[in-house]
């Protein structure tokens, strides 16, 4: 049987999630816009945004759907963001207490979603540049505090990505071009000057291992609102869980700069 | 007495307007970036803040207050928005009601002020790419409607200049490099194909008198908050006076791409 048409790359990745058939979006849909996600009661929704608005490197927002609508009109028509991403992390109290494949009984009337660009977006145009993306990368806290807004502050989170210095200079200009997906980096170098803790990576195997000739380079995360979750002790937030995205039908040249 | 040194050509546009001694800012304090103001009472902020998200064409968030406080931290610590704006336009039930120099009595404590990139930051820029912005220049209405959200809806309004078709094209680049002004022009040609009513502009004198070598290039406009409270009905809305925006500390270089 021919393959469905209709059935582009990012519909059959968020197809395969909505399944249980999807592990981590890295890699998956290479090229097209991909997405982390908030999700909160609506009570909660105006300082979030706000929130996003004062820390944009961190948190672009993409879209935000009406009150209790959990379709993505904008980014992805009759996509369901309860169930088209592989996993979900849930926070409860600053806790994350769990992670769900799909999370339908925790949806509410007045659940708002937020869609925040992901640095996944440009690891196509890296590829294409000849910068590796499937190596040396880690999720880091730091000691750089975002703008609060409301309940929500915390500490800025990167991702740190080893790379020799002439892809150092291509991933800045690269990315650059993507301000909606967290743009250029915000730091190259020294880690200590940003206190990024090499000891306790958020996500990745334990920091060592790295050619000397290779210089860091760090870029603000879409993880940074768990990190806030648990920072401020949000009642109750879900979030993509890292590096488990939303594929948006959205190409990832349809959010860069020329 | 030797000038203020701490008095920069912004400071000093501010404190003009605060003591009533300033008109429009159009081609005051040049290169410094100047916003367009909307405020709002806390209720309706969320969807504002939403609207915004939703049509950063015509309103691109540079700052919001925290409830209650006159004082845009982020972009002209100690200024006060209350009083540093030429004039303000208040709009009531979806009417404008009446102009003011100040607004001091009508600041509420759950007040919050957007403060919008304005188009104006970028005459200079235009300037010194021998692009004209003293003339030729109307705010009209069309009939492209923008995202609603909330209670928040209406058309686009548009500022169009008419310029030569070498201005046109440079006048395209200079402003793209500003998406938090407005950025590049939203359409060019024909204004028929947006439904501008060149026999009603919002804002100057009728169109007419346009020598035939000129071509119309249309820009979203800061005045739609204006259109969309007439539209939309909002209860209590204050905006700038057009063209009497506030005249930021940030220079327009600090909003531009490179």
């Amino acid at each position: 049987m021919d393959p469905d048409p209709e059935l582009t790359p990012a519909r059959a990745a968020r197809l395969a999630a909505r399944e249980g058939r999807l592990g981590s979006t890295r890699g998956v849909a290479l090229g097209y816009l991909q997405c982390n996600l908030v999700i909160l009661r609506r009570p909660l929704a105006y300082h979030f945004l706000l929130y996003c608005q004062r820390n944009q490197k961190a948190c672009p927002v993409l879209e935000v759907t009406d009150d209790g609508d959990p379709e993505p009109r904008s980014l992805a028509p009759g996509a369901d963001l309860r169930t088209d991403l592989p996993r979900y992390s849930v926070y409860r109290n600053g806790k994350h207490t769990e992670d769900r494949e799909e999370i339908l009984d925790l949806w509410e009337k007045d659940s708002v979603a937020f869609l925040i660009g992901s640095g996944i977006t440009f690891d196509e145009a890296l590829q294409r540049a000849g910068v590796p993306t499937d190596k040396h990368r880690w999720v880091l806290t730091t000691n750089i505090p975002t703008q609060p807004a409301g309940p929500f502050h915390g500490n800025l989170v990167v991702t740190m990505r080893w790379l020799t210095p002439a892809q150092a200079i291509i991933a800045t200009q690269v990315s650059a071009r993507f301000p909606f997906n967290h743009g250029a980096p915000v730091h190259i170098g020294d880690p200590g000057a940003i206190g990024a803790n090499l000891d306790q990576p958020l996500f990745g195997d334990p920091v060592n291992g790295i050619p000397g000739h290779l210089v860091p380079v760090f870029w603000a995360c879409g993880v940074t609102p768990q990190a806030v979750a648990e920072a401020s002790g949000v009642d109750f937030m879900i979030t993509h869980a890292p590096a488990h995205g939303f594929v948006s039908d959205l190409h990832a040249n349809d959010v860069c700069l020329p």
